[in-house]
């Protein structure tokens, strides 16, 4: 008999480099400021509520770095809220960054934990009464409420998965953010 | 002499139909329900850190709507946070959603203000140490401070594009949501 580590299947379990992973911790638990990144979105107006951005560059370990491509996103209204159509509204990114946010938590998790996951899905949902943004009645300009409904599959038992999402959600970046806030500082420079 | 109402060129000053924005808060004014919207948005763990977005239904105006296509986004991160790069990630979509958000605002209020805007461009940064999802320190899991910079022209002094500014940040809804923090439900089925 012989005691083998982790073979290569599922050493990359869920998609997961679990080596680099902890690797990874090691190298920050080593030197701490390298945890320390700025990302970035850069915005063009197109035209009425429409614009479009780019995210590629971001600092992180102690350098200035890039995407291995540009990322380009469009935002505008649906023609009911007097928009073109271009791209979903605004909120909904926000919904898109909860769900992504938690999932990929979920697959490192698992990954740590060596669970493999087969299907992780989530509707994230917000209710908003836009009576604010038009400012027609005293009510909060975003959501009133995020809800995020998951399926998860995998092969360890029910309270198990649960931990994972539950440890996702402890740790989730997005998760913070929107529920509880961050501090916006807005500069202008009229041109 | 004859009194005219806009021309059509500036009727749709900013590529905002002004007529219809104005038309809307009168049909909501009259109808306070019609307001409330939910989005959504349905994601699908694709491996590792990777997942992908539909943006397709949402609520509004009393029924379920759709956007005129499917918007689809993928999330990941980068080699350097142990990811494949096949999107940004979850946080930087929040950067890009504040910055649509403001701008889409001020395209809309500066037309309503009978304002030209020629120019409306933004960076947006958000500041975060990721020793808090990384569980190696006591700091917040998601940004420390977001700053947006804004550069905006427009056929007004720059007192009035400051107000223009000012007034689209007190009716965003994704800085509400952002600087307010909203409650998130999380609901899990093992299936």
């Amino acid at each position: 008999m012989t005691i083998t580590t982790d073979n290569p299947a599922t050493a990359h379990r869920n998609g997961v480099d679990t080596a680099a992973l902890f690797a990874t911790l090691d190298a920050v638990k080593q030197m701490p400021p390298a945890a320390k990144f700025q990302f970035r979105a850069h915005n063009q107006w197109v035209q009425g509520t429409h614009s479009r951005s780019s995210i590629h560059d971001f600092f992180g370990v102690g350098e200035e770095r890039c995407h291995e491509r540009e990322f380009v996103f469009d935002a505008d209204h649906p023609a009911v809220l007097v928009g073109k159509d271009n791209g979903p509204t605004p909120v909904e990114f926000v919904l898109h960054a909860l769900a992504a946010c938690l999932t990929a938590g979920m697959a490192n998790i698992a990954a740590a934990r060596k669970v493999t996951l087969t299907e992780v899905r989530s509707t994230v949902s917000g209710d908003i009464d836009l009576n604010g943004i038009l400012g027609l009645q005293p009510v909060r300009n975003g959501y009133e409420q995020v809800t995020v409904s998951f399926v998860v599959k995998g092969d360890a038992p029910e309270e198990v998965l649960r931990e994972i999402v539950e440890q996702s959600r402890q740790r989730s970046a997005v998760y913070d953010v929107i529920t509880n806030g961050v501090p916006v500082d807005i500069d202008v420079e009229v041109a």
